[in-house]
């Protein structure tokens, strides 16, 4: 038996994408329910005060064969998406009215995949109805809602709280009022949900 | 049977220290010879654009625990330095003369010791004086030759050499035209060194 933990993520990022797989292998392990935290990284980034690894060329650079490299290492199958970096602030937003609608999980899934498995143009919105309609949301309402202000304000909240939390990128974990970022980090996060 | 490779490191960096211990224990299991490869972080993080983790708040406050507990993990003494971020630059220097005098080995076990494990103020230039003396380095004409202009264009060199191979931090490891960068990705390093 283990602990649940919170997993902080944006679709925007690779790493949080290969988070996510390992954290679908732990939870059906341990048959328990990790709580997605979807947060806007481009916020949490300016909060603090860090540039993306995205924009500096070197790490972006390595960042592409790196992701391969760890991908391969535990059986995730992905490509790199040739659109990267997506826009991922309606995505993010999205994500809290999938919650909503309690299809958190469908939506986290289709996402993500299309962004880093089947490498698709997020920044297209007719491929957006086209994937919401797959998990049956029905896309007037949703890229209505969306665009609530009550919905920008929820997600420029998590991503406040988060930053008050300690944490400065994705993907994070948050267990026993520790932070741990990095999904080559898990294993730390796993031995702090045994405790 | 496996390659050698090159190990790029700073003394300042506490993630260098790690893998600096990583690399001592895969030199005595496959009886190679890592190539160690001092450069300036300050300097090379200027060439790249970056700024240093640990002038980002968030980030150095993580960076303190997540360095403990990889080094519990691999089992290396581990202490985070009290006066860190130390200034490297002339350590750095050194490094070179230590090799013109046969001595890196001692040297780079010494200092990496003294900082990250006997947490010692390396800001003090009589304790480094105590350090070369341990090692049989007389100082006096040390200390001279790391204020040559002629050892300042070196590491300068070494570190914009560094940099057009594509590192942007330390550490960084480097075979078949590849970097690796992180203490993290030695696995990844080793499977190359296997090719």
């Amino acid at each position: 038996m283990i602990k649940s933990f919170q997993f902080y993520y944006d679709f925007v990022s690779p790493y949080s994408y290969l988070a996510h797989k390992e954290i679908k292998k732990i939870e059906e392990k341990f048959h328990i329910k990790i709580n997605y935290m979807p947060i806007f990284l481009g916020g949490l980034h300016k909060l603090a005060a860090i540039q993306a690894p995205a924009f500096i060329p070197l790490k972006a650079k390595f960042m592409i064969r790196d992701c391969k490299l760890l991908a391969e290492k535990n059986d995730i199958e992905f490509k790199f998406n040739s659109y990267f970096p997506i826009k991922s602030l309606n995505l993010m937003r999205g994500a809290l009215i999938a919650e909503q609608q309690e299809v958190s999980n469908e939506y986290v899934n289709i996402f993500f995949d299309a962004i880093w498995k089947n490498n698709l143009d997020l920044n297209n919105i007719q491929l957006i109805e086209k994937l919401l309609k797959k998990i049956n949301i029905p896309s007037n309402k949703f890229l209505k809602d969306i665009n609530n202000t009550e919905t920008k304000e929820r997600l420029k909240k998590k991503t406040l709280d988060a930053f008050e939390k300690g944490i400065f990128g994705v993907p994070s974990f948050y267990i026993n009022n520790k932070m741990f970022f990095g999904q080559d980090r898990l294993q730390f996060v796993l031995d702090e949900a045994k405790k």
